[in-house]
């Protein structure tokens, strides 16, 4: 058996089963970062993720300095997704031995970037040639900080719990569909650039991730980011938190932009809402009191609205959508695999 | 240009050119592992190093099992290098879509024991497909910690140290030549498994690294792993410590199966001594008045032999290589480079 036939998560699921956290106070395989307990006041949250040529970017739709951006970018979300505040980065490149180096300068420029926009000191990293393939590769491992006590796990949703969501869903899978899809004549070049933009530099949720996490404990009960689509990242939750979840359809976010491209392309902006990956928006749970507070400060302090987008429901109700009509139907998770051969 | 014109070297001056550490008690690029200062008693080592199906191993060579070992082997040893504590690992793996199910779980069968082995915890990573390339990654971030003033650097060597090893060079280099030279019929089997062992299994210092660190702070000067070789890496620790150094050939420890083997293949045993690569023993300095303390601690706590091969000398004398004869000449490094196409 190969290991296209299991699939990314079957095959998460089978290495890391077993896998044991150390201390009682850790949280390990499962969520967005592993949490460490050093005994420092702090707690020290680690994650990695990777870009590969050719499956996540390719140089003839981003430029070097959206790579760099973008490869950072992805691992500040998964700070961002547990309330953390980015620390250090540690870079490992996989070069193939007839890379520009232009090119490489305009990656590492991009990286530096962003690394600065979010006070990330990178301090480490490793070069290793590809051999014979042709694939550049950029794993990052990210470390950040949060205050004992303040991490907002996936696991703490509970029945009744509202659904919320930052800025709006969609937009980086239909930016990504501008770059495949041939009629892109009849997309406005403000539209274009917004949503390619949203897919090629994707801005991490890092300020409003601390920001929800200095509520006080209990006010966010769960969270993550959105990187596999809404489908598949709300799954992750209810799994983790054991509960089950009611999206209304019409209450999902979309951007001006999404509307128009949606509507050229003859796509539903939904299917992008809820299935398209790479959003890197929050999505998170909260208690209903909470509400109009957190709201308030996610527009003042961050220009960022949050949108309620559904509630938590017993296990037993499973995930549905719901439509406006009353109608609702299963929602299924369509997430991005990395693993499975394309359809 | 592209980036073999350059190689790994002169590449990564040129990334990390301006990379600043964020306080003055981080220590950033350059060393085996970024120290980093959390506010806890003990300061946080970070190091990240990657093995590349063709580059770094092939599965006609090493069993899963070995290759996982060895993934982490190399992160522990960059740990052992600072006298650092292994304490997390994240696991980064590039998976071309058709390998084997049974191959993967050697792996991660090989990373699990020898993470046990240090205990060490995987607490996290990625997996991502390769898309075209059909070449296995594995990339390890591993977190370390040590007491607050015991790291030991590269950068503290002073003239008049003895320049001393563990263990014995040239093994590694010379088991891998058994793997590409056909001419080992001549070889004894038991020497052909302990040079090969050395190269597909290498034993990470960890406890011998955390011995001399234990030491008072200036009694190990400087410190780093042998990975590139011993001429690469001396030079390394003497780069960062603006000193020369002599090597007394003579004194080089070498194996009986290095020996043997190299008589076989009509190799001088010598030049996978001070060239070869990917021994991991660890290469220290220190003050003369402690070796004979130190010499004993490494023989009764950890078995591992103590070997004095040279001594710091000044900037100006650069590195020589002293003959038993009393012939000198210039030392220089013939590491391998990951990045430039081979000769």
């Amino acid at each position: 058996m190969d290991i296209s036939a299991l699939g990314e998560f079957e095959l998460i699921a089978r290495l890391t089963a077993g896998l044991a956290t150390r201390a009682a106070g850790d949280v390990g395989i499962g969520d967005d970062c592993a949490l460490l307990d050093l005994g420092s006041g702090d707690l020290l949250l680690a994650t990695c993720d990777c870009q590969v040529e050719g499956v996540h970017f390719t140089l003839q739709t981003s430029s070097p300095e959206h790579i760099g951006r973008k490869a950072l970018a992805i691992n500040l979300s998964d700070i961002a997704a547990m309330g953390g505040t980015p620390r250090y980065a540690l870079v490992s490149l996989l070069l193939p031995p007839h890379l520009s180096v232009d090119v490489l300068d305009g990656i590492y420029a991009g990286l530096r970037a962003e690394a600065q926009r979010f006070d990330t000191t990178i301090v480490g990293g490793n070069i290793a040639g590809t051999g014979a393939a042709q694939q550049l590769v950029i794993d990052i491992t990210l470390l950040g900080t949060v205050a004992r006590g303040h991490a907002i796990l996936r696991s703490g949703a509970r029945v009744g719990d509202l659904i919320c969501v930052t800025g709006s869903l969609g937009d980086s899978a239909a930016g990504l569909q501008t770059f495949l899809r041939p009629a892109t004549d009849a997309v406005l070049p403000h539209d274009l650039q917004a949503l390619r933009g949203r897919h090629t530099a994707p801005l991490p949720r890092v300020h409003e991730g601390q920001l929800l996490a200095s509520f006080k404990a209990g006010q966010i009960t769960a969270m993550l980011d959105i990187s596999d689509g809404l489908s598949g990242d709300l799954t992750h939750l209810c799994e983790r938190s054991g509960c089950g979840a009611r999206v209304d359809l019409a209450t999902i976010p979309l951007s001006t932009p999404l509307s128009h491209v949606a509507q050229a392309l003859q796509h539903d902006p939904l299917d992008w809402a809820l299935h398209g990956g790479e959003d890197y928006e929050l999505l998170f749970t909260l208690q209903l009191p909470s509400l109009d507070e957190v709201r308030t400060a996610l527009q003042e302090q961050c220009g960022t609205p949050l949108t309620v987008i559904g509630e938590i429901q017993p296990l037993s109700a499973g995930l549905t959508l719901a439509h406006s009509n009353g109608h609702t139907e299963p929602l299924h998770a369509h997430s991005w695999d990395h693993l499975k051969p394309k359809k």
